[in-house]
């Protein structure tokens, strides 16, 4: 009878159930099911309820079970050159490697190429979700998108806006033109996509003019949509839109002054926030700004290492990113070890009142704390939305027993895509 | 007429030829021979001279091929708890998850099955040469060398000595016994192996008392055996061993008044150098004395950033070091890019005077500057041991041409052990 009430797509996957319930707990169901309802976690058993008696049941025979992982940065152009020109800082490294690359996807061909490339991989890791970077240029963003949108996962996807300082190939001829072309793309994609929205992505403040930025605030009004830039990433950066914006009293006023630091209707993301001064962490506490930390990109271009313990204990919303390919890897585990890392050289080198990132917690970032961008995403708790990754590890072997919260810890410095043998995204199947 | 002179294992190999020449130089042979004579190249061509004329050519149809990786510290018993216990510091870390580790070695059983599973994996790495620790226990450490002599593989590896400050159950009982059990260890591998062979291994200061490092220099003195050990690592080690040697000026002088830190015939490694004083790097250039670099052990376990910068300019001979498990990677790739990562970080938080280290560097430091400690070793000039490694990165997908050096570079960030499809030692094809 009770069985009648339920949704269509009621489901339970059996394994070692892992989730966050708060920053520093993580929940472990070593044998335990977690049953789907519809698009949403019902929660987590030790054993099947009676009430779900005779539902599909898969047993994954004994594989780690996670919520997936969101990844809150990322550029799709730069997967192609992943691994690549990793030794200049921030802002030769993106004229010399990145503008040129980014250049290329003017065309299709290339860039058809390329973003099925990337889109692949994205599907076969432990991502469900993320917020990613395209290009200035509409008809392969809308390809990109159409290729993300293939693959089940929920993304929000930005053209970049970009007119000025960057290089002739590679800029949007003036605000004006730029504004009007992000309306059409806008327009179209919100029509075209169900997994896929757009997001406002204003590359950062010295490639956007205060016109480009004004219209941008126009938009977001209109369309309500979130927005995604950069934030404090490289000393000599922050120097520049110093220069740029001798008004604004610190990086992060220079996108407040238009709006475009968080409204409580229109989230916003800022990757990095290596070298926020005081009154930057207060904006963004204070407009619920999310940090996003690409520990990999911070360590690769030499930029420094993000205080995360400070925007922690601030109670900042805060999740993790690739930065592919500032950071040379998609996969979410290596994301997390490297966040314990860095974490722990900071703590060495540059702050010893700053305790290193523990498992619990760049675990709750990865999952909870990034995914909660998206909703009631990133948990197992009831309610929240079915996002589930299945992980085999028997792939790496050893001698000994282990707990699940050994498999887990192990998992981030070892884990690879290939470990990831199924996920669900909303309740589906995607892989 | 000239093939009747050549030695019978000679043969070539046909791809992309990278090998060090100098610290930052690197060949590269685009589309190259490197020629093996008996044991040895005869050299990298572009086409084959006419003296090869019909050799046995190996075409690997574009792959890359270097000289094998050098791994000049790492701990075979734990490779079981790789990925496992990040959350502590050195002194902890030992005492709450290595050392009971390592007393389970007394179990040959469990060796049998922990040993079979490393010496696979080293088998499968891109490392064709390694100094190894074993643990304390002979019957395991022969283990270990049986089935590393099967690998063909060629390696050091040292049985622990360790007669104070430990845990009862992982302790030599005294100085008296730990030298006789060592010789008799010394004298069953000199015999048994041909690829394996013995050095002296005092796990560090703090485990080994005066007696007992006294009767190691007479063993060494009686067997010339080379010697690793570790130097200066984490700041609260480098304060206890102040404390046990007040009379010595420091970590290094307290291997150095026993005779065992550096002799002309008996090379010493020691690992991490993270926080030594100006005086015991002045020690380690007159000595000679192999630092080995393990730059995500130092992450790890939060020791800190060594400064090789500084050792590269002094010209202290240096390689580099996966300190498995304390570093959770075997992978000499991974090695190479953490290298890079840790001196960025270094230049950015603590000395903007220090280079960060480049490609072509650690590079050499994985191939020539460790390999020097095994002799004529780490390129492919001629008269060098033919260790090779041939990878074949087709898997790691791209939308673009790239050069031979592009692909190096991504090899550092991207490689997988899974990505090495050939390799040779001495000219000995073993994988």
């Amino acid at each position: 009878m009770e069985k009648r009430d339920m949704p269509k797509n009621t489901f339970a996957l059996k394994g070692v159930i892992c989730y966050s319930q708060t920053p520093s707990r993580l929940a472990i169901e070593p044998d335990g099911y977690v049953v789907c309802e519809g698009q949403k976690s019902a929660g987590v058993f030790s054993g099947l309820p009676a009430q779900y008696a005779g539902i599909d049941c898969l047993d994954t025979g004994g594989c780690l079970i996670f919520p997936g992982f969101t990844d809150l940065h990322l550029h799709a152009p730069q997967y192609a050159v992943r691994g690549l020109g990793m030794d200049m800082e921030l802002l030769d490294w993106l004229h010399t490697y990145i503008f040129p690359e980014e250049a290329k996807y003017r065309d299709l061909a290339y860039a058809q190429k390329a973003y099925s490339l990337f889109a692949e991989a994205l599907l076969k890791s432990a991502t469900t979700r993320a917020c990613i970077f395209a290009t200035l240029h509409v008809p392969a963003t809308l390809l990109l998108m159409e290729l993300l949108e293939q693959t089940g996962l929920i993304t929000l996807v930005g053209k970049v806006n970009m007119d000025r300082n960057a290089v002739p190939n590679l800029q949007e001829p003036d605000a004006q033109s730029a504004a009007k072309t992000t309306v059409s793309w806008i327009r179209e994609s919100l029509c075209r996509f169900k997994n896929v929205k757009p997001i406002l992505t204003p590359r950062f403040i010295p490639s956007c003019s205060d016109a480009l930025m004004q219209s941008l605030k126009k938009i977001q009004r209109a369309y309500r949509l979130p927005l995604q830039s950069h934030l404090s990433e490289n000393t000599e950066e922050v120097e520049w839109v110093r220069r740029l914006c001798p008004d604004a009293p610190g990086y992060a006023h220079a996108y407040d002054r238009f709006g475009l630091f968080g409204t409580p209707d229109c989230p916003t993301l800022m990757a990095h926030c290596v070298h926020c001064s005081d009154e930057e962490i207060a904006l963004l506490q204070k407009r619920g700004v999310y940090v996003v930390h690409c520990s990999q990109s911070n360590t690769n271009l030499a930029s420094g290492i993000a205080p995360v313990r400070r925007y922690l204990d601030a109670g900042i919303p805060m999740g993790l990113g690739s930065d592919m390919a500032a950071g040379a890897h998609l996969s979410m585990f290596r994301v997390m070890a490297d966040s314990i890392q860095t974490s722990k050289l900071y703590w060495n080198l540059a702050d010893r009142s700053a305790k290193p990132l523990t498992v619990e917690e760049v675990f709750y970032l990865a999952t909870m704390g990034g995914g909660s961008f998206f909703g009631k995403t990133g948990s197992f708790a009831e309610g929240y939305a079915f996002d589930a990754v299945i992980v085999d590890d028997s792939g790496l072997t050893h001698p000994q027993p282990l707990t699940a919260r050994q498999r887990l810890e192990r998992l981030l410095y070892l884990g690879q895509d290939k470990h990831v043998v199924g996920k669900y995204v909303n309740g589906q199947k995607v892989l």
